[in-house]
């Protein structure tokens, strides 16, 4: 094998591939990445097994070929290289990535000895990127990181007509997402439960494209744009579908209108007095919010927002980190909250915004604190 | 008490303080914040025994006196207001900050039982802002950051004539910085043992002044720049001048002039290449330094980089983070090595930048790894 390529795009592609995969593994096949050279260009390619991403790039190509080197050594040269185009060429047993003055040497690993780079299951449909970056940002947010109750780590996918819902709680918050959907034409309608930290982290490098094109069977979930494509093991448990139903049937006894940067602002200032327990508090007031905090060391804080509102009044206590995140979901935007009886959750969400994205987020409020 | 003022000035001000102080403590007076309202505006001062900050500030005072509140709350505070200016008031045991729609109340702790904020001691001179970041920054880096030799935690400060000598070493590499001095009319010349964090941290507050007076007795280091000024307790133990003084004098087998930035990014790419032992090998060649390094895993890496050469052929092995440390303590200029024989340090120069200071950095090389 033996290619030139421009250096900032080969540099790109091998750290995408060397973010996916392990870092530490016994097996240093699993921690090493595919270079593949045919007349199309180069492919760069990494699998630990559970994920699998594949990159296709333009080069030079000199000589044909496939070698399998250590990803991380790989991504790191080029990335620290000053030269705009370098030239990778296997010379006996390793891989020199070369530029004038400088030659790197990588040890060829046994290439035959790997799985495999899985390419995407069938075809499901499409997205807009800009849309799914939006929804996949706050609804992965809302995921749990323990991996102990692995279904809470997951985002539940689910095509119904030309909408895709996405799903995700942590069971103190639920944040759930409905985008513009194109299904493809005879495909299996998408119904499946994928790693949130996959979907968050494949939703940014997708940002750029203009249409992300979901795929899925039994097993993985897949995402491709462009030359791209990533794919995931699925995860397993039967998600608690009933439930989330339950929980999305509000009935309100308060709807409160206001601007979610001011209350943003509100919360993120009362969260130097949330106290041991977090906890900020929201009174539905004449024609404002009021936000308090209280904290033995700190103090007090009380704190106004006009907003519009149509109700009862009522006063809930929340997570302040909760409520943060939910707001923060709404950012720039005008949000409505709905407030439901007692310690049922609030509701907010907004008009769809230009992507078409419709939001809807709810927090489950605490019991107030005894102070 | 009762003050208007710019929130912005009040914010970063407190901010200083606040980083200064110790974050948590049982003693919650050592963590407060002394807020001091007179005809000449409010001070902002904070003491933790050890170390002291006292910075003076404009404000509309409607009517003075002296609070100590919890110095981490005030300033998380009044970072995140949004509202341009905020006003302080005292009312019954609390200090509200307010701005429209907000008020923030903090419990008044007990100015009385506060040790004191001490003034800086006797003024020694003067130095450039500018010179002292520039030096302060790769000298204290030379510093240990391990408490268990507070000696070499330090950077040792002394004035000689028109100059004011800043040396550091953790034994494995050293930094000498000699600046302009403006020494001050009957002041004692200073010749201490100052802490290195609280000097970089200092110098860094202190960068957008002209002049920086230093201030020292026997206990105790200052340094004042406009209304700003803060001390530190000196770290006692005597430092090994006579033994830094003979690594000082240097007999060179081999002088190389070559730019900092290429011979660093060259040391940068050899870095993933470093091996169990984090070691480069630098080899003298004609008109040019070749940076190697070899690592199991990694592979190998050969760099050449354009050089001067005057003297014996040399070839040396660094600790590579070392060796990048020392580099970039030149970034942007033509650097000197000197190297000496067999594993005595290797010295690194420059010319004197237009701030008059002048640098020089060893760097104790390693044994040639056995691979």
């Amino acid at each position: 094998m033996d290619v030139t390529a421009t250096t900032s795009t080969l540099a790109s592609a091998a750290a995408e591939v060397a973010r996916l995969l392990p870092g530490r593994v016994l097996d240093p096949v699993l921690a090493g990445l595919v270079l593949r050279a045919d007349d199309d260009g180069v492919v760069l390619a990494g699998s630990d097994r559970e994920h699998s991403v594949r990159l296709a790039r333009q080069a030079i190509v000199h000589s044909s070929g496939a070698v399998l080197v250590p990803a991380k050594p790989f991504a790191e040269t080029l990335r620290a290289l000053d030269a705009p185009e370098v030239r990778l060429v296997v010379e006996g047993s390793r891989l020199a990535i070369r530029t004038p003055g400088a030659r790197f040497a990588l040890p060829l690993l046994d290439v035959d000895s790997h799985p495999g780079v899985s390419l995407p299951p069938a075809l499901a449909g499409h997205v807009r990127a800009d849309a799914l970056v939006a929804a996949t940002a706050p609804v992965a947010g809302a995921a749990s990181r323990d991996d102990a109750l692995p279904i809470f780590t997951g985002i539940r996918l689910r095509a119904e007509g030309d909408r895709l819902m996405m799903l995700a709680t942590d069971r103190y918050r639920m944040a759930v997402a409905s985008v513009p959907w194109q299904a493809a034409p005879g495909g299996e309608p998408l119904d499946v439960l994928a790693p949130a930290s996959v979907l968050a982290e494949v939703a940014k490098q997708a940002a750029r494209a203009g249409l992300v094109a979901l795929h899925a069977d039994a097993d993985r979930i897949g995402l491709s744009w462009g030359d791209d494509s990533v794919s995931s093991a699925l995860l397993a448990s039967p998600f608690p579908d009933e439930r989330v139903r339950k929980l999305l049937d509000t009935n309100t006894d308060c709807a409160v209108d206001v601007d979610a940067d001011s209350l943003a602002g509100a919360v993120r200032r009362a969260a130097t007095y949330a106290g041991a327990h977090g906890t900020v508090t929201v009174q539905v007031d004449d024609g404002e919010l009021r936000v308090r905090g209280s904290d033995p060391q700190a103090g007090e804080s009380d704190e106004a927002v006009k907003a519009t509102v149509n109700g009862d009044r009522a006063t809930k206590t929340f997570q302040v980190r909760y409520l943060a995140d939910a707001l923060r979901a709404f950012a720039g935007r005008e949000v409505r909250l709905l407030m439901q009886e007692g310690l049922r959750s609030t509701v907010l969400t907004a008009e769809p915004g230009d992507d078409g994205v419709e939001l809807t987020y709810l927090v489950v409020p605490m019991r107030p604190p005894t102070r």
